[in-house]
């Protein structure tokens, strides 16, 4: 059977030239960037490369940018580096209501280290207000954290904005672009962050490498401890066929990001027009315009999402409702709450998300299938038959 | 030219099973555990098969095993993740003097979180003695963390005899076994421990792996705080292609463990007795028993580690001069002192790591090669000049 991947934010494929830039690094160039001889030299002159790729990516120089293995330990790096680095200042950090779990959690084990937070709410579209930031910065407030763009709602929020506030109160400012970094232009000046983290995933680069970009001189505690690596910010053996692939997928996402873009915007409207069409009584989450390119998300009423996934699943269709790692954890999204989704609707969530690899077919193929399954869940739900009773 | 590879501590090539093992799960299997369709649950599977093979390796059971992205981190989340999961019962942690950088700066950490931290000596051999553990032990004593080899001296330390003096007293006893797992056999429960850091890089899978053995139950505060994977342990896409990379080297270690051994220890000895009959006043440093198989260290008088390590680059001979972390760093090895080795004999350091590519006729290259080098740095050694003088 066909697979019709459109999980994109849960995980893609490597791509193809990825992988064998870095295949030659397991086996053959496998030195460790640290050692004195030959070997060591050459391998960290590889990696430099890369670290100069990643960083033209988003407009940073490359002592800025600290390898990490997951966007998630780029988000606990900026986090927690930052707020301990400043705790002397102050032990008040801001973060939005509807950041990834890496993130709100690195906030809450801050909460248990004596810090206070503030869970920023967002409007109905997902959006952190630049007002309402304003008025939580407090004396002793050391870092805010707003993801770029959230992979549930695919909302785009206004960094540059945001940031601005940071800038004037010397406040470090930190975003989560895990989600942009490969489907939108990031550009950390204009964006004018401090701290950026980013994922390979969302590149086409493997599982495992991620990178953190700090604004030169930035203060950081390290959260992985051990010898000098990264500038002393990030302990541990170079992972460099990772940092590899993150530079080759990287210099990728440089030539491809427009035309990309805009291929995934027109395939996204065929997808939200042909589901409005067809499905009545559904909500498209998430903000309409301000949002990334490849991602529609719904929540559709009367129907559960996980029995929806795997029927579309049996389909060899393949989405997600939520979150991946929150997928699993929880029965309500929090994001979906956050932006006053009523509990019972956000049971229906969909998610899709997708990519350069999808095709026109594979949507007009998921609007045949989406339709029929939402319809035998419909006949079988006891909510539907009030509803449609009434 | 021929390359004569003998620094494996640093970095060691991807086994080609191993690559092959990974290769599926970059484009193919590409799937992300957490996900609720179909190619979740997949590769869910796999990976716990992955879990399975490297609690085998070490004796442990499956769930007591953590996916990291190093043996660095390992060392991080056990040191730091135990001793704030305790930090009510009291703040004071023990470490050897020649622990890993990993385990040092998260000490050195812990210090500046206000617990305190006693560092054991050692004796001329690198070895802890079990009476002075028991009297550095104090009420609000709650982890203690030796290493079970040094890779830089190679000496084994007597870990059951430590982790007996915690047992008994309810203090969390963690190992650095990133040295041994692959090299000798390691079983947690002889070794009778509760955390026990590895590392991908010594069995032959890639860099970007780790794991923490962690006694069932043991409480654990997490260092990558994220979503629900690895049983809330440590967050972040697992790195599926690494584990199963893991996975295959744990395998094959199992069945070759025995016969390496035996291996290396002749070839180790083959150079160590070379060496000792080719050069003189030298100091073979570590254990002469009690030590990795694979493992030649030295202290040369009158030259320079680097000077050395140089000059054998240039014959396609790679070593290194203490730990690949610390010797861009460093100028003394912390290791070499706490051994109560001179500074100026500290400086000739040589270190000699093998593996089971290592040929006898490679001992016998670099046992030609090695004198001639020292010959020649000692001839223009102003300290061998006037030590010949006298």
């Amino acid at each position: 059977m066909k697979r019709i991947y459109m999980d994109h934010a849960a995980a893609t494929p490597v791509r193809k030239e990825v992988v064998e830039a870095m295949f030659p690094y397991f086996a053959d160039e496998f030195g460790n960037p640290s050692s004195v001889h030959g070997m060591g030299s050459e391998i960290k002159l590889v990696m430099e490369e890369q670290r100069e790729k990643v960083a033209k990516l988003i407009g940073a120089k490359p002592k800025e940018i600290i390898f990490t293995s997951s966007g998630a330990e780029a988000n606990n790096l900026a986090i927690k580096g930052s707020a301990l680095a400043n705790k002397k200042k102050g032990k008040h950090i801001i973060i939005s209501a509807i950041e990834h779990h890496s993130v709100l959690n690195s906030a809450r084990f801050l909460e248990r280290m004596d810090f206070e937070v503030t869970f920023l709410p967002v409007d109905e579209y997902g959006l952190v207000d630049p007002e309402r930031l304003s008025r939580a910065i407090r004396p002793g407030t050391t870092v805010v954290s707003i993801m770029h763009a959230n992979n549930e709602i695919g909302t785009i929020e206004p960094i540059s904005e945001l940031s601005a506030i940071c800038r004037e109160r010397r406040i470090v400012f930190h975003t989560d672009a895990v989600a942009t970094v490969g489907s939108i232009s990031v550009d950390v000046n204009e964006l004018n962050v401090d701290l950026l983290s980013l994922s390979g995933v969302s590149l086409g680069a493997p599982k495992g490498i991620g990178a953190l970009y700090f604004r030169e001189n930035l203060r950081l505690v390290p959260l992985i401890h051990s010898g000098i690596q990264e500038s002393g910010r990030r302990g541990g053996t170079e992972n460099i066929p990772a940092i590899v692939g993150l530079g080759k997928a990287s210099e990728l996402a440089i030539k491809e990001l427009r035309d990309k873009g805009k291929y995934l915007k027109e395939l996204r409207d065929l997808l939200v027009a042909g589901i409005n069409e067809r499905i009545e009584h559904i909500k498209y989450t998430g903000h309409p315009k301000k949002r990334l390119p490849g991602h529609a998300s719904f929540c559709i009423e009367a129907i559960e999402g996980e029995a929806l996934l795997f029927m579309l699943n049996q389909q060899g269709i393949y989405t997600s409702t939520g979150s991946a790692c929150a997928s699993k954890a929880l029965k309500t999204s929090p994001v979906l709450v956050a932006i006053g989704i009523p509990a019972d609707l956000a049971q229906g969530s969909i998610v899709f998300t997708l990519n350069s690899d999808n095709q026109v077919e594979e949507i007009e193929y998921a609007l045949e299938k989406l339709p029929v399954a939402v319809e035998k869940l419909r006949s079988i739900s006891p909510i539907w038959r009030r509803k449609t009773a009434a």
